[in-house]
């Protein structure tokens, strides 16, 4: 830490190494978070599943999410400082719609996620701001290109992905699935909805320990049927 | 604290851990004030207890007070420094107002809170200015969804709660508070009025000790039979 | 000292404590200045009374006062830096004098406080300002509730006090009265208008010695009979 | 000095004991300067004497004074830096033009201090400005009110004084006015137009040493005759 | 270091040798990819090959690229941190569809690169910004003086190019580079299409490894023959 | 040194000795300039010599002076740093034209002074920029008062004066002017525009030595006669 | 070094010696640069030559250039950083375009560098920018005052020359032009366009070294034949 002294205290200023530091620092305020996170994008599906640290045992769990609906086909899970994450969401929302507006259809997933990315970039140029303390992953099905996921972050990247894992477990969550869905896994998985599904529960348990019980799961889904994401009780999890 | 050194002089800055010292600081003035606070939502109402510690003797009680009305049916019991309180006060009923102008009804609790919540965000991320020094406690009987009781910080979040403690003896009575109606709790608590309001004059003797008496407290209610918060008295307390 | 070292320099940076350090100290400049203020609200009058340690002979005293009258029937005795002492005054009859142009009828005291006190607040939240350095008693006769005396402070505090101590013997002046009128007071003080005189001047014999004759006092009542704040001669004084 | 280190650098910055060191530090740059003043209030006039140090021989007398006519009867002898003295006389002279313009009669020496103690004090609240590095003395015969002496300083105050001193010697001039002029004086002094002036004399000598000469010293006064401040000269103070 | 200390905090700043540390440190932040880009002009053609190191088994490989085209006949290759590089090539087609409507024909590349580096330089001369993390190579066939290879950076220089890398391994492709093309070269390469390719293909394995096959490979070539800037698939690139 | 640490930095911070170092400082720049000025105010003229010490053989002297004209009977000696010089003489013409303007006739000497000195005091007042490094000597035949000499500073002073020396050799030249003018000289001075230009050329080679030859000298001068400044050759100059 | 620490951060602050240490660092920037510059003032010409250090071998010598053309008859040589050294030439190309606009004729070489010099100038007065870090050596035939070559530098000054160096050898060319040109020369040199061509290449040679050959120098010459500038080929160097 001695040699980066002084040089992580300004967003604009890069250090030595030519690094800046406090984009780096802003990736570990998401790991922070007690929430663990996977996506997956499946053959005509994407499935996303939380697992929360509830630490609270008094508040309303209904009151808070991270799941949120941007527009009718496309949804965002954001992982990271709450606050930061609600304006994320209302900024996206507000993007959709006037796109919706001015071209007649709905913003599609790539574009969304790379606008959000556009604007977080400009956060981590100027001196006055902080960049927002939360990733993004944005997904849909594209009437084009079918399912898609995106996940946009602090330092003004949007990338497309196969899989991928965000908050707590992050480490351990990118192995099993790099394991599972990578170049190197032996067997492609199933990639249904409903093997998605299971292959997410997997890794949640793979991670976090076989006492991860469905329950314990907050997940949202899109499938190609009518392309709408949805909430997954704990009922139809049982039932997968 | 060596390791935090210079990471915690500016609202806008991570530390290498990813944390803002800023806003962790301010919850701890929080916790500074001398005044204690419960909350509980009980079936068809919500109570909320303060017990001050009165350190001025010459003081007149009836000229401050931690309630604020926000709307008709809407209250707020802010804790922490007293002017930061009043600023969100008189912004939540000025929110609250122009909702009624614009949509003809009166401000849902949760939304208000939100919205104060998504304010005191925005203070976290500019250089020139600091974050309010104090929480909230929003609440209300909601038409729809019945009782509501979110609270605010300053950190820009907004989360419902079936009961929390704020201020002073915010650990220990956060406790009691868990052990009697949390997950863990053996049996359900009474959660009508009076068993709500019983229950926070428990958690007050519990947490500062047997010699409360309920002349030392403040409490303010909102029930179901018109909606409307009202303080309760010394008599109506000594009566329940 | 050391611990606070850093946190004290900018009014808008909390301690780890979660102090604001510049408002703590902006209250000693309050007990740097020279003179001594005692302010007891009667059973149908206020009364404020001033020792000014008169360190320089040649000034003329009587073109300087703690005094300002803010609208017919409110006054303000303001104690710290003069000039932030004129400063508010001014500003507290601005507000006044719009208000009676607005709605037609005086300014309650209450009200002429809080604004000031909501306008102080504002001063400890942004970088480039500094507080006043001064704290205010507004006093009068309200209309409906009778005599009204009010504290305001740098921190945008507002609170009404049934008598309280301002200034250089703040801590023993305040001793003094809690003993005399607190709730633990033996016996209630007689509080009508002669009788508050005269506890006034047996507080600062108390606190600052019995050399001080009512000479050296600047004293300013209002009282039931007109509701006009006036001042004590010394004549008066002599005669109580 | 160690325990200001820090706190003495921005003028919006209470140190530990609530002090304002810059506001402290600028009354120095005033005693920095060469001259000395003396100001006199008689008994239908006002004196003031200026001894320069007069340490460059080339520089042209006539060309800078402290003195500066404000109004008609009004005057203002300056002392500390020059060019904010020039800035103050000339910023007077504007605010008492308009005074002339709005309510047709000649603005009050006092009300004209007061006006620039006023702005002073405004200098003293925000970071990005430094106070005048000078004092003022205000003086003329009012109207109503008899000869008028008002100082205003760089903190923002504006007090009337029967006399005082100003600048170099300013510790040993008030000495010597106090012990004549002060509520402990054996005897009254004389305060005629001549009394004052030879009072001013003498206390120059007192100060500076008995070689002080009537020429070494600038002298204007105002005396009830005519109201309209005048230099007097050499010849006119030698028949003294 | 040590010499340095300070005066590589601010851009604005110069060295007492003259230098200015935040735009050295920059071109490290380009160095810092992942990616080792090699650039060729050829006879009729320009040549630019990419080579990942695909450090993220998950990401969906074609949502992300380095190239971006910027018109019709004109192409970026843009290398360093991915938002900076997306913000400049989104600026170069704004400032290259600008020109075709004012002038009514293409924006030429050396105009188009001399145009983003005069940007890139008021980035570097105020305080409150930081310059882009990202080099440009915009290249195209310039229909009167043929290929066209420039190279801006973040300093704000543009300059034309037979042959250059960027990147990882920058120092090793460059010194390939110059001892085929350069002035010491003993004898002229093959720079036809397919003669460059190869070249580009051999330098890549001469500076990263033999192990280095043509599918790593992203390429973008532009030709005389329609002067459209392509991709090259593996196929392709296999038969050369 | 070390006691002034810290108060050197910004030119608004007073000094713990109430002094502003950066206006002292910036004394210290003019007198860092290789050339010597001497200006003498004769009974019907005013002489000003310069005395360059030619440090660069290559450039051509003619396109350098540090005289100006600012109006057709005043003129600019400026001394200090060039650039600073040139944009006090800009601004002093520009305020001369727009009285002539304004008023009908020319600016006088005193008032071009005491405008241009004004400026300069605002100069210091500000944390945002920087006194101009250079002081002027502005002078001309007044037409009511004869020759006048005025010298503005950086720090906002216009004084006017019977001789003095500005820059390289400040304290010699001053030595000998007082010497030669000042109260103590023994006999008057011949301060005929011939008595004038021999004392200037006596007091350089007291200064600098006796090799000084008037070839090495600039020398500008407004008399009586037709009150237009003008340069004096070499030629005219040993006919002296 | 250690006497100069924290003076040299900011470019509007003095030094205890009254030096702006960032005006005298950014002159050691234009040192850094690889070129050598030597300018020539002929009897009837102008010769500017430049001798670059080429250190990379791929890039397109002819994309970059020091020399700009202001106006038909107006050159610049820039020299320092390229962007700087850019930003430069299109102002001075924009400041003449509009003065032939306003005034019809072509601005003359002494104006358009006195107007850069001045632009430069405002740049070393406030905080928030930095001096452009080139100087630039203007040049043409003058119509009315013949061959002119104004040098500018950052720190706004606007001197002609008769000869002057720049960059790298600064010490040594400018040695070689003194002992050739300057007073001490002990016979004129040839100063026709040939004969000043001749003496920049010995200049190289004798500062570099005797393996300079005219084809390592780019020249551009104006001559009074028709006075536009013009660069000199390899060939017609060789035919001098």
């Amino acid at each position: 830490m001695s040699r980066s002294s002084g040089f992580d205290r300004q967003i604009t200023i890069f250090s030595p190494e030519g690094r800046l530091y406090q984009i780096e620092y802003v990736f570990k305020a998401i790991r922070n978070v007690g929430a663990s996170t996977v996506a997956i994008r499946g053959d005509d599906c994407v499935v996303i599943a939380v697992h929360k640290k509830v630490s609270d045992k008094l508040f309303d769990p209904s009151s808070i999410t991270c799941f949120h609906r941007i527009s009718e086909h496309v949804a965002l899970a954001a992982v990271g400082m709450s606050a930061d994450s609600l304006a994320i969401a209302a900024d996206a929302r507000s993007e959709s719609a006037e796109f919706m507006y001015n071209y007649g259809y709905e913003m599609p997933v790539d574009l969304v996620a790379q606008r959000m990315a556009d604007k977080a970039a400009t956060k981590t140029q100027q001196t006055w701001m902080r960049p927002h303390g939360c990733a993004g992953l944005f997904f849909g099905i594209d009437i084009e290109r079918g399912p898609a996921l995106y996940r946009t972050d602090p330092a003004g990247t949007s990338v497309g992905y196969k899989a991928c894992a965000l908050g707590n477990k992050e480490t351990e969550l990118t192995a099993f699935l790099e394991k599972s869905l990578g170049e190197d896994a032996t067997e492609p998985a199933d990639l249904s909805l409903n093997g998605a599904i299971k292959l997410a529960v997997a890794a949640m348990r793979d991670a976090i320990g076989n006492e991860v019980v469905v329950g314990d799961l907050e997940v949202m889904v899109v499938s190609g049927e009518n392309a709408v994401p949805r909430m997954v009780g704990t009922e139809e999890m049982e039932g997968v």
